[in-house]
């Protein structure tokens, strides 16, 4: 499975070189990542109210090429590999339609409670962690 | 005329308030003035082109209640008057379709040359300042 | 009393005008409020350990001209007046030690419980009523 | 050499998991990066005024433990190599004068001229190159 989202760039994701700010790249990414486990059948709203948080651990982040305001952009976002402590995902960035890929990158996230302690997801959440494990792309 | 942008709160934009931190409201109006321009039939990114700028000089933000992360929120803008020296715009935040308004606010701003100085919009670009003048909300 | 809170500018807090984006001053009148509280003998950490928040319910702010990149920028905090539900506070942007004020704005602030919900704090907090009160500029 | 830029975690860095958001480190490299080539002998500000630019083609970041809100963090730089056509930069961050490093990060950058086209350092900046050759740290 891969999600695909879309965004229109907004002025503050821009800076003074006329180009969106290489930090707005990994908040598109976890938009990405929203949309990508909604697409699987739960909300990461719906996660973090079971108590399980998915803070990142890594973070990897290519610039190809520069996006620019106004541009229509598109995260497509898919799941690399989840363990029962861990889950790395992958996204690649296009503007305007094009099929040109102009950023991608990686996060690697880590399962823990509320506390941030790590967990074990198939102990903690064995129906959430099969839902997941289905999503990996091949 | 009225413009309705549509957005998914996003992670990053929460705070440790468990809400939408108050400094994203004035950037979501901001997309919202984007869809406006652009609704009227000129994209903002054009008007900078042709070296017209429009920053702020004021800003005001009244929050009632609080967007959550994964909310859909619909930003509701308007122009309220323009001048040849001057615009100002008003800004409604919904959520989830809710007819409640959660946030409103207004901005200011000055038209000016790319050098940030202050220009008369009249003459610099009648066809703008025509195109806008239409668009005020009665 | 007054805080004065100095920072730097950073590149991600431009945007393609060349100056500072306008949603970046409600972050600098933050951290201006949290030097301010911190100066009046507590932290705002511990206030929100005690439970107690304190969300916006306005914000306006005047851009009189713009702050750049690498400027250092100080931030003068005062506290206009504090009631049992509600403090208003105050905040003047100079830049490169100039007098001159790039940006004032103010922040009207409710006293809430964790759940957000409104409350009085002379009878949920006495002692941090007392001390800010003390700090109110005539 | 090695540059310490030392920073308080505003509140609107942090998320609803209570930390300090994972897109804000890259923002605090970028204030080390600011520091370092100040105190290498020249302000970035300058180099961009000279036409010459430095975006980011490569990202990655660490993250070992959480910052939270009004920690003290310190962002130590280093170059470890440039080239005539790229640099690459090293960053640790602690917290709260702690020795732990609770985030390390690295960024890739291009010399590029005002339009994005990459070029040579050493032709088209001599002074510059020689200069940061000198800080790349053993």
């Amino acid at each position: 499975m891969e999600s695909v989202t879309t965004l229109t760039v907004r002025y503050a994701e821009t800076d003074q070189m006329g180009i969106v700010h290489h930090c707005v790249y990994p908040i598109w990414f976890e938009a990405g990542r929203t949309d990508f486990i909604k697409q699987a059948g739960i909300s990461y709203s719906e996660v973090e109210n079971r108590g399980i948080l998915l803070p990142l651990i890594q973070l990897t982040c290519n610039y190809i090429s520069a996006a620019k305001y106004e541009d229509t952009v598109s995260v497509t976002t898919s799941l690399k590999n989840i363990t029962y402590s861990r889950l790395r995902m992958f996204y690649q960035i296009r503007a305007n339609e094009s099929p040109k890929v102009i950023a991608s990158g990686e996060t690697l996230h880590v399962w823990t409670d509320a506390n941030l302690k790590p967990l074990n997801l198939k102990k903690s959440a064995p129906d959430l962690y099969e839902l997941l494990y289905r999503q990996v792309s091949s």
